[in-house]
């Protein structure tokens, strides 16, 4: 194992000779080079120590002891394939059953987010023999082919959209069709995923799926309006489809006051096919499908096994009930529910001072910032998101990030022993900076104004 | 943790209510449940010792400690996604380049070899803006759907075959259309593939990618005969297409000459994209694109990231390497060489003494031995081969397993520290069974030809 073997250039070089350029790095024009982490925080080879705001995957913290202290007793004793009979991938799977509502009861245990959502339109589709999927705008569910077919971010980038992949509007209240003035943006949000459904039928389709995050994210840190996802479940089942909700990003406890993201549309929503994966092994490759017994039994039905080499082995499933131990014991869902709600008052107060902030939205310990150039059009403040990024980096080494379709939203997804100080932290950094661009925007739009003077005195 | 928590029913019932029943248990009658393992041995919960004669994945033995050790200390260092710089990737890619002939210089980490030949197809799609592949008749290339599509023994049972698939002979020399009195085989073969791809022109269509596992696992342990790669390539070259070789099961020294089973046909051949995956982590969810400049430029060309969460991570590359490490200090391969080329040995003076012996073929620990009811017309069987399989977990605790379509092939793929005293027990208790089988064979055939006589005799 090779720590900090090389200097920052060196591997820099060595990165862009060996290493496909369609891996991006963050920070490009500068990456950082980080050598350790723990909790929230991130090392340098320098030493230095960046607060870590966007590291979702290492869900309870970065090199929590007790996950790898479990980690390393099951990779001394057994990691085998599930072939065999082992207690961890029965107990796990027992423990997350635990956490849904009751129909969702069977499991598929795979190694990314990816490979959960492919293989839970493999299950759509078999279930419903249907093949249509309707996907919400600007959706992404995964690098696979399959998957950038139903990404809407991807594929308009890429192959383009097929013809049994279907595009709803956003359920977005700050910048889509119904907006906060709307009295009930979730059955109106609902009824556009309807008349969709219309629109398929009449071209003689049929649909297995609708495929939803439970929040948006690459869309911009959406939260879905109340009793939208009810009625949609409604509709698609009417058409003899399934719901797919996709907790990859926001399950485990993010949102805070529930486990699951979906369980914000209330105790009469759930779903018929949950994916989850990045913050379900605290970094270890480690994904699952959980569905019903009867669209487990149509996939059994095809007579045809499902393998998974490494999915559900006794290490991955140690790990993952040893993050479930430590979201426990630790209370981290009580911790999100408050630092999350601390963040975002702290950014609603920022508000009030900064017109460039158009809206603040999260739940738990996830929490977007949108920001915009003008209040009223909403249009997006693209390059002041990204500036803020750069210099939350280089002048505070704090990391964030930016989403939605404009990379105008300031996402907050952190580790979720993120504190009240780390909050307090990033907020006041945040205005200091974005004080400084609007003076500097001020200084700029007056220096225009000189200059437009000046051209038209030289003009007249 | 849980160890051994629950009885070994009730792990079964657990598994059985919990757990897709796509997935599928070996020994489905009485299945094993094994709680620890070391080397090339598994133990149950009754401290029961198994010899492990097909987990191909824990490539240098059970629980290594060394593995273990670089995994815990990296987990307790630092895990984070590949958008941050880190030694550990660039290292191990370097590592890897060193294996490959120098064309094959680009790396991309994934997390399953299925997500590796997604990943792969993708590539060859996008550097050759043509959609068509070719792929072998049996293969089996993994559990995606878009894998799925390219995996005959799959889409045969499912989805059927798609229009821009297509399937061409498995170049077997001992079932197959061309076999060992064939004076070139290799180039027989090969023009089987020109012939398709010919076909494939002829109706518009063009060639993205010939798809094919270095040697044939599912298809029946094939060892592809001499030349046949070097001429399937210029072919597909001649096509506008990239030949990609699957060494998800085969690579990291399994054939002990080399260290990647495509090696084996020579130094003038080299593919142009490689795919990486169980071995490769020793049973972490590690895997591997490999590729050329070009492709991988092509690929870049398109401006779409590609982001992996869990590939590449710190961690994972660790491990790749204190696999790597493992396989020099140990000297496997050479270990490979020797063991593999005795046990195929024994099962070659095995089969002048057992007439349903119909071929024993392999190189380094990729060994099959093909049963036949008849050796003339090679007539699959399969009863026989189940028989084994049982008896030998039965009877002496030994775990094999068949491959090829008519799962008549007992198929030998251990942990690379499998010894000469493993193969001599194997070997002398498969001679043990086949020799009961056959006896017991003789007596029913003896008591058919009493039965029919006695009928005989009352009908006259």
């Amino acid at each position: 194992m090779a720590q900090d073997t090389f200097s920052k250039e060196e591997t820099l070089a060595m990165r862009r000779r060996l290493i496909g350029h369609s891996c991006r790095l963050f920070y490009s024009d500068d990456p950082v080079k980080i050598i350790r982490a723990r909790g929230q925080y991130l090392y340098d080879e320098h030493g230095k120590r960046y607060l870590d705001c966007i590291s979702n995957v290492q869900h309870v913290g970065h090199c929590h002891p007790s996950i790898t202290e479990v980690a390393a007793a099951q990779m001394d004793l057994l990691n085998i394939n599930t072939r065999f009979l082992h207690d961890n991938m029965v107990q796990y799977a027992d423990r997350l059953a635990a956490s849904l509502p009751d129909k969702l009861c069977i499991f598929y245990f795979v190694n990314s987010g990816s490979e959960a959502n492919d293989l839970a339109l493999r299950l759509a589709q078999q279930y419903t023999q249907h093949q249509d999927v309707i996907v919400l705008d600007h959706a992404y569910h995964g690098h696979l082919m399959s998957l950038i077919d139903i990404s809407p971010y991807k594929f308009r980038k890429l192959s383009g959209q097929k013809e049994w992949v279907h595009v709803a509007p956003l359920p977005d209240t700050y910048r889509g069709l119904y907006r906060e003035d709307h009295p009930n943006p979730g059955d109106a949000y609902a009824d556009t995923v309807k008349d969709l459904i219309d629109e398929v039928h009449s071209k003689g389709r049929k649909i297995s799926a609708f495929f939803a995050e439970s929040l948006p994210s690459v869309g911009g840190q959406i939260i879905m309006p109340q009793g939208y996802s009810t009625k949609v479940a409604e509709y698609v089942h009417s058409a003899g489809g399934v719901f797919v909700a996709d907790e990859v990003q926001t399950g485990f406890g993010r949102v805070g006051t529930h486990f699951w993201a979906f369980q914000l549309q209330g105790e009469g929503f759930c779903p018929d096919i949950v994916t989850m994966g990045k913050p379900m092994g605290n970094g270890h490759p480690l994904a699952c499908v959980a569905t019903t017994v009867e669209i487990a039994g149509a996939f059994t039905a095809n007579g045809v096994e499902y393998f998974n080499t490494f999915g559900g082995n006794p290490v991955s499933c140690a790990i993952g009930l040893a993050v479930l131990d430590v979201i426990e014991k630790e209370d981290l869902r009580r911790n999100a529910t408050k630092v999350g709600a601390h963040l975002k008052q702290l950014l609603t107060q920022l508000q009030t001072r900064h017109d460039i902030i158009g809206h603040v939205r999260g739940i738990g310990l996830f929490v977007g910032l949108e920001l915009v150039t003008d209040r009223r059009t909403r249009a997006p403040a693209t390059k002041t998101a990204a500036e803020v990024v750069k210099r939350l980096k280089e002048q505070d080494r704090i990391c964030v990030s930016t989403d939605g379709p404009w990379e105008n939203v300031v996402k907050f997804k952190p580790p979720m022993c993120f504190s009240i100080q780390d909050a307090d932290l990033v907020v006041r950094c945040i205005d200091r900076i974005i004080t400084v661009s609007s003076e500097r925007g001020c200084t700029l739009l007056h220096l225009q104004a000189c200059v437009q003077l000046n051209n038209t005195s030289k003009a007249t």
